[in-house]
């Protein structure tokens, strides 16, 4: 079942980028190709947001598989559009492990014979464009599902609020990283509420719930839950970023100390004797993996890793709790709490 | 009555940012500052783009204001979110004579204490986002409408290729700037159709009149019309980036051949004894007002100024016979009319 409606999502997300494909290719070569890095760009994703958005459709009942395909399309659509703008304000050119948008479109440009100046503004230009093209899909997916008008309208306002949030995170996060001083541990949990918990899984499990037709109480439960379960995955995946296995997560393992990214590790380090030892190298973008070496190792003695991973866990009980007291049907319950669990055991 | 529309986009326009800075308030303090720059940069347009919907609206006998209103907003926030991230393409820092977002986040991240690099990279991140909110409101704006479902998906089928055809005009301007050929005539105006004509002049129009009600004849003829007419301004306005006055206009004339923007002017050129003359400064960052009076010069003396004017003076004529052949109702007809010759009077 699972497999069969992750099939059809693909198939979906398939024909939308072989129809603007074509429809591109009408208006200029360069432009279908930009749709085709925009397809890669896609695919390959862990396809979280739209097994949620299926998750709690079918959960609470839903049998039309088509109209949460159309939701759960729309909802990747909106990751891919984040993730291709993520990396244009990062100046990112490395995405699950291989070029991204805008690496592709300098490639491209080189091809074609242009200068290294020239290339990186094609490789920016496609890339702030895929974002736009992409996150208009998503918006259109909703605009145009064919339910009844108060639904749309709700499903609407989540979209919205899954745009809205996560532009105060993402912009926080810069932010953050631009300060001297440390950003506070509280500082850090609201960002990361905001810039990624909202729309990836609050976002899309309120959106299976509510064209499922399910009683607001729970729609408030899952929303909770998804905030609780959002903030657990990314204190998990900031922990790869430092500690992982590069084969696996597909990105630098000192990428995010050269980027001085302000995480739940960062945070708790700074209010300990260990913290000169991290700071020195944090935020430099010349820091060699030696450097970073160091930096895992201070990480490692202060706590900071012990401390994140525990935080990780706490954030799952919470959204275990949520789970309870929401007196969700079965078995989304306890699929929901598969998926809590198994988000902290990667970082085991 | 235009007086008492115009007003009134601006209180839908001034609603909308009113409550999504509360809203961001609620989230963070830079993000509040975010939105607000947002809307600074929103006004000071001379609203063309609602001004066609509104009067294809009631050129068709619409009545419904805030039908046409809500439209009309779409299509100025498309608009917004276009210029915003066209600047973050072209790495501009004046929009309108003043600073855009991305100059004003930076300044405003000069305030907190940041370094100049830090600056520019807040400043980066506010457009990019900034662009995506105004982008996303704008299909909101039409996904709400209170309308029948059909008249709403033809809207947003006029919305979609709004998007679509811009972004390839986008990339087209960026692709043909780095070219080492010079770029054909041909291929100038077609990349002007498609980066302004389509999204600023005939959807909105088709929009309007889809509203309306109007009939499929008279929708296609506007299409076609407002295609010609685009092309016109967008002639008058490259002209203008090479020959206005700075006052008016509220850029520096200097940087469209800095940039080496590939206009109709530049591709007469291309074609005459002067071009050397042209090619030796045209796209040089370093460019000095001197050099580019003395280029200025040749694309007088090689006819180019003539031609571009001559080639306005041709698509707004083309534009009135597809309003006569349209045989659109009055006013309509006679206020497009007026539209489509004041278009190539601003360069006079």
């Amino acid at each position: 079942m699972a497999d069969l409606v992750d099939s059809a999502i693909e198939v979906e997300l398939g024909a939308i980028f072989a129809d603007a494909r074509r429809r591109a290719g009408d208006l200029d070569p360069h432009y279908a190709a930009l749709w085709h890095t925009l397809a890669k760009q896609s695919s390959g994703g862990k396809r979280i947001r739209p097994q949620l958005v299926r998750l709690a459709y079918a959960g609470f009942g839903g049998i039309e598989e088509d109209l949460a395909t159309r939701v759960a399309v729309a909802f990747e659509l909106l990751h891919t559009a984040f993730l291709i703008h993520d990396d244009v304000i990062d100046r990112d050119t490395v995405r699950r492990g291989g070029p991204n948008v805008a690496a592709r479109f300098a490639a491209r440009a080189i091809r074609y014979g242009t200068d290294a100046r020239t290339s990186d503004i094609w490789g920016e230009t496609a890339a702030v464009l895929a974002g736009d093209l992409a996150l208009s899909r998503a918006h259109r997916e909703i605009a145009l599902l064919p339910v009844e008008a108060t639904r749309r309208a709700r499903l609407l306002d989540i979209l919205d609020r899954a745009v809205f949030v996560s532009a105060a995170g993402e912009l926080a996060d810069v932010v953050n990283a631009g300060e001297v001083e440390p950003t506070s541990m509280s500082r850090v949990l609201a960002t990361l509420e905001q810039k990624t918990a909202v729309y990836s899984f609050e976002c899309p499990l309120a959106a299976g719930a509510v064209l499922a037709g399910a009683p607001d109480a729970s729609i408030a439960a899952l929303e909770r839950f998804g905030r609780f379960i959002g903030v657990a995955f990314q204190i998990t995946d900031d922990i790869l970023g430092v500690f992982g296995d590069p084969a696996v997560t597909g990105k630098s393992i000192s990428s995010d100390l050269r980027e001085g990214k302000r995480t739940a590790l960062i945070a708790h380090a700074a209010t300990t004797a260990e913290w000169p030892r991290i700071a020195v190298g944090l935020g430099d973008p010349a820091l060699e993996d030696a450097e970073a070496e160091d930096m895992r190792t201070a990480l490692r003695d202060c706590g900071a890793l012990d401390a994140a991973m525990r935080l990780a866990d706490e954030h799952v009980t919470l959204a275990l709790y949520e789970l309870e007291a929401g007196n969700l049907p079965e078995p989304l319950a306890s699929e929901l709490a598969a998926i809590a669990r198994r988000a902290v055991e990667r970082a085991r």
